[in-house]
């Protein structure tokens, strides 16, 4: 059982600012990166938010990610652009090219920009997010280095390839987040060190049995795509695109690096709050998600709930309280 | 034991266009609409091509498709368009609308148009194959009358959402088309009448469990989505996108009609060959699709395949020897 402490969320903010100063960030860019990290973990995704932050500072040290590059225009043409993020921080560049976006719908209704030579972006949502808050729908997807096997295969050949999607609502945005494995590497490790089974089938075992045991998953690495071919099928299209979009890398191409870096992503904002109006987008998104919760729990289920609402109760809990971290795992950043 | 028959293309389409043209369609439509129909079961979907065209002459017959309306611009924003289908015939709206975004992608990268009050496309498949024949990603959604029950619940509120991706090869394009739901109802229905169960669960019984019986499925109501939890948002977040791109009805306004109508559509286009030349698309959609074919295949298992394969197969097969047709379902088409 680990222990946990409830820390501000400036506290854990400028702890973050502070190594990242030290590793070679400069004030604005560290000041955003970690802010990044925090909201991540104040959202309760601390996967992808302090438990990855020394990881992320070590690719810093290793020169895997780049502390003083700025992510550069490439090719424009129209509502669609390219960059190159030179290989830098990729939460700094993702954020940077869904601004764009942002900025992009305004004047096309809809913005698209792909990002080349970057790096992980931490959580998918906080880019779709960042869409919802200035009044776009957001759209974006990563590719990663191969972690599945396709739809009949036994061999990694394709990524799980991070979704979001958002829908700004003044209540709280519907925020998908998704890999196209069923269970992330994350999750299964978390099953394993618990000593639990996953609820459903996530992968095969080494003899090719469909198992719920996350140990067996991660010897044999035969993850299960969500819906079995279809979610093999969605990761492959999801890779195509990003690397035409933004004529970037392929999840082959990332492959045959010994880490992961230099993937390909895919910003999409569409401009829906000034074409349609504040009141009328929520009034629309209300009445779809009033109706999505107004069906009935299984019985000894919980409430269903919209994707996006579990983030939401923990953020508000997180900052009224302080954010839940592992107390070792803080120790640790603190002497970084 | 269902008997089949090969009838070349062109009589299919032929005495498609005959009755179409008997219950109210001009010329050009009637010869277009057809042709979309027998395409789909050339391409081995017959589920959304001839099965289903009965199906469409009696929505024609009954008013509930109109045959003599064209769809109509009703708000422009740049790469950013928005359509009414006037409940005209649903294949030649979605056909229409993907032109339109390829011609917007023409000149801003990216066009995305968002069709309302629009009927049933069939095959989701055949716009993004329209747009990858003109060199585009394409794009496309609609959202339909709830299907499925959201992850937690057994009261039906989210369409199954059929997404089609297209990229653009040479070879034989890469296309992903496919519903939200594992197995689509026609698939159950499929399945139930030759007696056999599912290969994997693809919903619930009356009693909750999980069960490859498709009977019990149907029964029941309650199909599963891809990924469990994951296909329930993604349903949910492709009806809020297509009601606001579209500016048009939710699943939720969908289905407090009797039949389904008056559904909302997206359609994107991204002009990949005209920005990197048809030379760069083809090595780099060959370089992945090669590497994904390369997956050692599972023992006793056929080899990998990628999405869009098995239809290139049957329209190659079908257009050289003649299409593979239901006689009974001929014959019933030839009286009408």
């Amino acid at each position: 059982m680990r222990h946990m402490k409830r820390i501000p969320f400036d506290e854990i903010w400028q702890e973050l600012t502070r190594v990242l100063l030290a590793v070679g960030f400069e004030e604005s860019r560290a000041k955003r990166c970690a802010h990044i990290f925090t909201e991540n973990t104040c959202d309760g995704v601390a996967s992808h938010g302090l438990n990855r932050f020394p990881a992320f500072v070590t690719d810093v040290k290793t020169g895997l990610v780049k502390t003083r590059v700025e992510p550069e225009l490439v090719n424009s043409f129209g509502a669609l652009e390219q960059w190159d993020g030179k290989r830098g921080a990729g939460l700094l560049n993702a954020e940077k090219a869904m601004k764009r976006a942002i900025e992009l719908s305004r004047g096309h209704g809809i913005g698209c920009v792909g990002l080349r030579n970057t790096n992980h972006w931490m959580r998918a949502g906080t880019y779709g997010l960042l869409a919802a808050e200035a009044g776009c729908i957001g759209i974006c997807w990563t590719n990663t280095i191969a972690l599945m096997p396709p739809w009949g295969s036994a061999e990694r050949k394709i990524g799980n390839n991070p979704m979001s999607v958002c829908i700004p609502r003044a209540e709280g945005p519907a925020l998908l987040d998704m890999a196209m494995s069923q269970f992330s590497m994350g999750k299964l490790e978390v099953f394993r060190r618990r000593g639990e089974e996953l609820p459903f089938a996530g992968g095969y075992d080494e003899n090719g049995a469909l198992t719920t045991n996350p140990n067996a998953i991660l010897k044999s690495g035969r993850a299960l795509p969500i819906g079995y071919w279809k979610g093999s099928g969605l990761a492959l299209v999801l890779d195509l695109m990003a690397s035409f979009i933004a004529a970037g890398d392929s999840t082959q191409e990332i492959s045959q690096r010994e880490k992961e870096t230099g993937v390909s992503q895919v910003f999409m904002a569409i401009d829906i709050v000034s074409q349609m109006g504040t009141a009328n987008v929520e009034e629309k998104v209300n009445a779809i998600i009033h109706d999505f919760l107004d069906a009935s729990a299984l019985e000894g289920s919980p409430k269903v709930h919209y994707p996006g609402q579990g983030m939401l109760a923990s953020r508000r809990e997180n900052l009224e309280k302080g954010i839940l971290v592992d107390l070792q795992l803080w120790q640790m950043i603190q002497q970084m």
